[in-house]
């Protein structure tokens, strides 16, 4: 006879079940409820009478905005897999890293609620932002309470019996990354103001604004389940190859992609956007700084000549290049690792998912 | 001959000089210039060639706009002394919590550069705030930055020799005390919408805006000590009474106070801002609310009139009385503590001077 479990925590169970590494999806089905519940228990802590709770339910897609509980889409959790397949890649038990899965799509969060006011997005998953709810003030300090959050779930790894010097290794990591973030973000609001962004520095900002977390990610699986430095780094590398190349991939579907299929309103060359493809295709045709960098919008037919002349001078071939070669890097990072192998199979799986590619 | 010491870190010395301990004046200058220097040298992790470092210098009073390093005055650092002293008195090596007092005090400057922006305040200590120099999306992106900062500077700590435990344990209080903050802030905003705010709501207010961070200094100095639970707790205690007694002083000197002495341009009432005087005074003289909480500006003569009702109405003197009552309950809380001697009476002249008593 099993002992009885407690209906309001995730079973911290050794036993998982082996299905549930069957395929990234049956992963998926598995672990991402449980994840869910340990962050709606994390945004609860402290915050009971208190309507900060509303902002904080309403921005994760747990609420509307009267509270009323809801469900709505409100992201992939594609982080949160990466820290528990990496865990178990690590050789370690993946529920005791829910709490750090939980922690990096917090903090994820809490850099969407922040950059969604500094870039003045309305939008986000179909639903007003934030800020466009509760207003600028409020929108910042909802954000700060995330932000606080999401250290705590981290360190409540602690409880679920990982040794305090692998959490306290895994916050280390975690609050590097943070700051890696935000140097990303503070290189992004001033490329905005300047119009002489090399494609080298913009390859620089993607990796503080993206690269960073995946890899952080990764790294932290990896240390919770005590993997050894060579492991940690590996995965780190893949993580890192893996956010690269997926933000590398955007950049060229949000020229060359059907909106109806990426989801955006409109390509980034009608909202002026100066992406990687941009950016290099400047370097080598001038025209496309004289006609694309002028700050006013484009016409649809000025769109398409500048999309010819990007693709001309190679900004589009340039771009799905170094992100199939960040691609096969990664992969490469992954295969060195010498650790639990349905694991690693499924981040391969994963990755090549979110690429496009089933090589 | 003593080993050659490091120029660029504050030595970690067990043999703290005797004289530092002999008054609190003598306490800040021995410890106060090795709290900036680790200050400093966290701000610059991960920053070496970003221009995001010169906002956070300049925020802190390290630097001026354009970069060049400065001193000026930027705060009393009252409370990385409070870490510092209760991790002495709770029988630990104050210096082994430097790090933690630079973390407290990068905490409290994050949230100075948030709530600049939230409340539209122009100007800090006589300078532009960073968001009026830099503009509000900056202004956000750099106090996510520090309060990064706050939390790697806090788990450097183990570098000094503290056991991973206490500083994890200091972690959660840390950033538990950080949700804390949060919900004060947003209730503070609520509150600017609000004319029905009552005097128990309002202390509940300053409970998690004020208290909550010199609670949480004194409680992780004694954490990393390695004190016992009710140490912590009397220490915490202590920390939680001062700050509600400042605040509470505070109020009254925001409308009784002499300008030239309290620093403030004008009294709060000048302001319109409902402070516990106010409430406290306007549930027992409705014309209070009437007069006062119409969220149009007053004359000086309507000021003063208001200043004598909310007198007459037993607001200064019930503040007073709140004030000198948390004092008094954080003082019997400080000798409740068995610790070291010297530590907890530069903690109680510490208190006493920051209260205006000598008693």
């Amino acid at each position: 006879m099993s002992a009885p479990t407690l209906l309001t925590d995730p079973p911290i169970a050794p036993d998982l079940p082996e299905a549930s590494f069957q395929s990234v999806s049956a992963a998926f089905a598995h672990f991402i409820p449980l994840v869910e519940a340990e962050m709606r228990s994390v945004i609860r802590l402290g915050l009971e009478d208190d309507t900060l709770g509303t902002l904080l339910n309403y921005h994760l897609g747990f609420a509307q905005v009267d509270g009323t509980p809801t469900a709505v889409y409100s992201g992939k959790r594609i982080r949160p897999m990466l820290v528990l397949l990496s865990c178990a890649a690590g050789g370690g038990e993946a529920l005791q890293a829910i709490p750090a899965a939980a922690a990096v799509e917090l903090l994820h969060n809490f850099s969407l609620i922040h950059d969604d006011l500094e870039d003045r997005d309305e939008l986000r998953h179909g639903r007003p932002t934030l800020w466009k709810v509760w207003g600028e003030a409020q929108a910042i300090n909802a954000g700060d309470t995330m932000f606080a959050q999401a250290h705590l779930s981290l360190q409540r790894t602690l409880e679920r019996g990982v040794a305090a010097e692998r959490v306290l290794r895994a916050l280390t990591v975690f609050d590097a990354m943070c700051v890696q973030l935000t140097i990303g973000q503070h290189r992004d609001l001033c490329f905005e103001r300047r119009t002489d962004v090399s494609a080298q520095e913009y390859l620089r900002m993607i990796e503080g604004k993206t690269a960073a977390l995946t890899k952080a990610c990764c790294e932290i699986g990896a240390i919770l389940a005590g993997a050894n430095d060579t492991a940690v780094e590996a995965l780190g590398d893949f993580g890192q190859s893996l956010g690269l190349s997926f933000q590398l991939q955007d950049d060229v579907l949000g020229i060359w992609g059907d909106p109806s299929k990426t989801g955006k309103l409109a390509s980034d060359l009608a909202h002026g956007k100066k992406t990687l493809p941009v950016l290099f295709a400047a370097e080598h045709d001038g025209r496309i700084r004289e006609h694309y960098f002028t700050g006013n919008p484009l016409s649809t037919g000025d769109i398409d000549a500048v999309k010819g002349m990007i693709e001309a001078a190679g900004g589009r071939a340039h771009v799905e290049q170094a992100a199939q070669s960040a691609f096969a890097h990664g992969l490469e990072a992954l295969e060195s690792v010498k650790g639990n192998a349905p694991a690693i199979k499924l981040l391969r799986e994963l990755a090549q998912s979110l690429l496009g590619r089933a090589n």
